[in-house]
């Protein structure tokens, strides 16, 4: 048994949405399936501890707006990483309510559907929801998000509550230098590679790094990450 | 409603095996989630029509196998456009029983798991299976076939049966001579492209072809194609 084998599962990375007596949220998942082919159903799974999947068991209603692989990691940081419980996801993101009431998230989608649950099964620590939809458009000519893509151009990570989540492994300091994950979203700060993109060469050591420097993935700050592996002293 | 927008799913495409009182079938899908991370559990979905949906029911035990970019179109002719009430697809295919006893298909395969029924849930056409796995590994090192890529590089079809199906519209015939299309899975015989792989050159008119020519999806005979347009007499 190697569970590699279960990476090889295909699928996409998707934002669902949806709302609760006037308030909305949503997350990423990467487990969507058609059903049907007319009409159309399909099927996410959610995690229980997740607001969004309290406010879909509540109102009935969803939606998922698939994300172009032009996605920032920042996004991916604010609808994967963070709690609604914490954060006004929508507050700070263009979106328009769809027929059901869910909100439709435009930025950086590709296209969208929405729907009304029509089953709730329970299994271990997910809910999986089955829908028939009610609307869906196409909004750009962009490309779709794949999870393969998210993990290995993107470099990006599975949060705690998703089916691809694996804890990460002891990994060895690299002769570079040692590197910081953090503890947030599993981002791992790597010297060698450093994160040119907000102004950090390759070869700034963490402690280097400026104080008010944050996780490109989800925001967190220094304080937030831990060695890679343990410091020799 | 762009009907566009849910062709932006994205899916892989798998062979489902089961088994029942000692017989094996099996056939292709392309809709599987993974629902949790530990235990793992995923969901698939299958026409309440197909051979290899009632021997799920009936064993309540199912495999998938993960095929690779590299399989032909005639091991997806035989798996997702025959029936297995006509034709013993495992009588030509590498396969081994799993613990659960479901057929394991080796051929063209990257990884494959196996599962037990927790929930079946009528959905429409389709039942949605979900079940724990008990096994699962990786085959070969090759390339997940996803469903884009046997759709766009591939140009395969969807059988009707499946939930990606979509009626074909009435087309215009190109001006490089009329289009013939299979009636059993859909593939389009073109003039223009002939079908090289099998020795007819590109400027081959239907009517040209051999009489033994069978379509290379399917295997489907010329008495089973018809004009993609009427033809103007």
């Amino acid at each position: 048994m190697d569970k590699a084998a279960l990476n090889k599962i295909v699928s996409g990375v998707y934002v669902v949405g949806s709302t609760k007596e006037g308030k909305l949220n949503g997350q990423i998942i990467n487990s969507l399936i058609r059903i049907t082919a007319d009409p159309v159903y399909v099927a996410i799974s959610i995690n229980k501890n997740n607001l969004t999947c309290d406010y879909i068991r509540s109102s009935g209603v969803f939606s998922v707006s698939m994300l172009s692989t032009s996605v920032p990691m920042t996004f991916i940081g604010l609808f994967g990483f963070k709690s609604g419980r914490e954060v006004d996801k929508f507050a700070q993101t263009h979106y328009r309510l769809g027929k059901t009431g869910a909100p439709i998230v435009l930025d950086h989608t590709v296209s969208w559907m929405e729907g009304r649950v029509t089953n709730a099964i329970e299994c271990e620590t997910h809910i999986v929801f089955i829908g028939e939809l009610v609307d869906y458009d196409v909004v750009s000519s962009g490309e779709v998000l794949t999870y393969e893509y998210y993990s290995t151009v993107m470099k990006g990570k599975s949060s705690k509550n998703a089916p691809t989540y694996t804890a990460p492994e002891e990994k060895k300091a690299a002769v570079t230098g040692q590197k910081y994950t953090c503890s947030v979203c599993g981002y791992e700060y790597d010297p060698a590679v450093g994160d040119p993109e907000h102004g950090i060469p390759p070869g700034t050591a963490f402690a280097d790094l400026p104080s008010d420097w944050t996780c490109p993935v989800c925001g967190a700050d220094k304080s937030q990450f831990e060695p890679s592996t343990p410091l020799r002293t």
